[in-house]
């Protein structure tokens, strides 16, 4: 499929959404605005958003505008959104990934396309990037589904550790990174509790996208520079503002690319 | 897969079973038991039971027995066992076919198999024979998910009209019957209310499946004789009692093949 | 309770509105804009909508604005948002609509109110109103749960079989209508696949709601008059137009009652 | 009620066990067997077992036996079982225990009974043992339930900290123990890792149980001496021979109080 072939070859810095929130009756999401302007959707396989309908709707959305479609699977939480973390043994980890990265990918089979990568959702994500065991246990259920199939990962200042383990596993590695919030000196996030964890100015958010795009460093909370090699910038499509942002954010990578 | 192609071409009664009906922490079926002595295992795929871990296991014990794996896909409705008739929209259907059947193949899919045929469960099953309009939407679900995977339903004395429906979306039929119970001069089942509904004595059961085998006409409830074109059998692992009967079967058609 | 005491007293026409729809992270409603307008707020229970935080929520709320709360249950089936019907045994309805008013009334109770009447929703509340049988099990489930609570249901041309059945099993019942729907010769809301099924004018909607307040008829969709005893009218706090026309409605009746 | 008023005042052993874990299709335990031989039943409400209908038949059961009905809330985890713990925030436990708990109390009225106690399920009973914050949320969730409502909870070999949060709250606190479990010195279960954490022999189980009965110490895994202060011991009805287990139990208890 040629846009698997493309999302996977290309330099620039891909960005990807998370969509197809919406639950039965429940929208969540400006999913038809933001399509046209992302590289990877996120989609969200039915645990902790997402029934088979909206699945459908999301992927033939995506491969409309020839958006490369991700897997977003989570804990088995819907009244949570995949948001809390639950103590799942590794075998109900590798388990509930394959479950669902297959209903996407039957879902995507039905309608010409396939799941070109995997994105942890929430919680399973933030427990991922904290503890190596559940990495590994990620890693292993996405190179046993298909191999090759790449994970999505959060950029750190040093991800030597995740991808030696990628490398090890055999699992390519998208490490990803955020124009809108604001990082420590080893390249984490901010806490949401802490000022200026969030970046509502769009022009600084346009500068930080820039700036990753470029390779060049970030300014950390505590003033130190921080470098993240980041393949893909997270974005959102909650509503008009987040929409218009990707608009924003799009047009000044385009531009650089083709400066 | 040399299991699927096995299964396509042969020409003996096969013997299906429902599996995989365990849900987390409830057990429910001699799956390990009558694995040895069945052809086909429906597998429930997360709606009306099973869970992933339970899905990877079955499918396990299927490919370790060279059974051909079936999706049995089912209402979205654990509590009732998928046993309640839902009013879901043809769109609705054909996304959640196509939802379950994706998990089961992914899963599959990681083991080494695939999934070789459809049939849907309980409350689906009773309304895909009951409608021609949900018999359609059955069908063009099973074919848009793969060509040429073959659904698994119920004969009757006159199997035209499904037989027809079938032919025209391109999907192979396997007409299934039942050893175990009474039927009416039009093929179906007798309801369970009344007496004689179910055969109780194992060497009546077996005769029935023999019947079936050779293609000679069962005895209706009013007395006439009613002719069924079956490719399989539908037999039942619940406890000790039905595997017994299971491996009767088994030995009574392996005998019949080998005379 | 006042609440409760002043609801069941007052004769004029109430208003009630589904409240509590929401579920998890997703937002459904403009819950906080309504209530102060409405007399009696109808609260999703957890099967089609409402976890127990919106439950909470909702019910804090309605006491804040002294609104009587009706439990709203529904079959189980939040994908489907309670609309489809399913094919539910006696037993199964009695045993959802405890578990659920139940679980309302628990709430409640933390928070000193108590849950003031039933209102099935969706699918649950069309098979009352179409199938007898459902009408006595729901009636007898609401007597079961305390006696004298009152059940809300669709008032028709002739209420009197309804009537009968509520006076038999001893439950009060509060009879609604529709300000912004057409309505057949019977009583019955024409189909929502009819031209002029739904009324979008306001001025027409608080016209009807008029009409219904003064037990003046109602021209049907055939144009002879049908004329509704209901005591509460439905309205519907889904958007900022729907709102607005709801405060139109309160002021319009407080118009009349004052006069 | 006298059965409630009967089990509060009561000063011997009382037996506890987790019933009502059965749902919708799916069986589990040997309610029926085990409940002549016990005194409290820890009802599970529909988060990690339990469908509306099983709740229904296991109070009745309770209420023929005149055992008192515990409530059994859980995290909303039907495929874990309730054994994975979940990062809920306060208030999200608060509220699932006011619903869960609301639930079963509205079928206890139903049925002319009433929830006497409250003992969490599975990880959020282990949760709440190890997290004084999380007690406390439990304990202020009962107390706002209802004043005066006991939680069951796990003796150790030194209560004090939870005894002072019970006498702050105002909550009657029934500490448990274990006939058929190793013990550490500080009074916590061994781990099922290590051997001897479970007695299997029925004539320790028995001598565990009166040794509790008398207030006398047992033997902890390090061969010192440990002494628990419990009013109850939880039993289990799993199957045949956990039934049997506790029917000596309750007979050795039974003989030592009329002795």
């Amino acid at each position: 499929m040629n846009i698997d072939t493309e999302v996977r070859q290309v330099k620039r810095l891909l960005l990807n959404c998370d969509m197809g929130e919406s639950f039965g009756n429940w929208r969540m999401g400006q999913d038809a605005k933001v399509m046209p302007f992302i590289d990877c959707a996120n989609i969200a396989c039915g645990y902790h958003a997402g029934d088979p309908g909206t699945m459908r709707r999301t992927v033939a959305l995506a491969l409309e505008h020839r958006v490369a479609i991700g897997a977003h699977p989570a804990y088995p939480d819907l009244m949570g959104f995949g948001r809390r973390s639950m103590a799942c043994s590794s075998d109900e980890i590798r388990d509930l990934l394959h479950y669902q990265i297959g209903a996407l990918d039957g879902i995507c089979k039905v309608l010409g396309g396939r799941v070109a990568y995997v994105k942890p959702h929430g919680a399973l994500y933030n427990d991922m990037m904290a503890n190596p065991d559940i990495l590994r246990t990620v890693l292993e259920a996405v190179a046993a589904f298909d191999s090759g199939l790449p994970l999505m990962l959060m950029a750190t200042a040093d991800d030597s550790a995740a991808q030696a383990l990628g490398d090890e596993v055999g699992v390519p590695l998208w490490f990803e990174a955020f124009a809108d919030r604001g990082y420590t000196a080893s390249g984490h996030l901010m806490s949401r509790r802490l000022p200026n964890a969030v970046h509502h100015d769009p022009a600084l958010v346009v500068e930080q996208a820039l700036r990753l795009a470029k390779g060049e460093a970030l300014v950390a909370d505590d003033g130190s520079d921080v470098r993240l090699n980041a393949s893909t910038l997270c974005v959102h499509g909650d509503n008009d503002g987040s929409v218009a942002a990707v608009r924003q954010i799009r047009q000044a990578l385009d531009a650089l690319e083709q400066a």
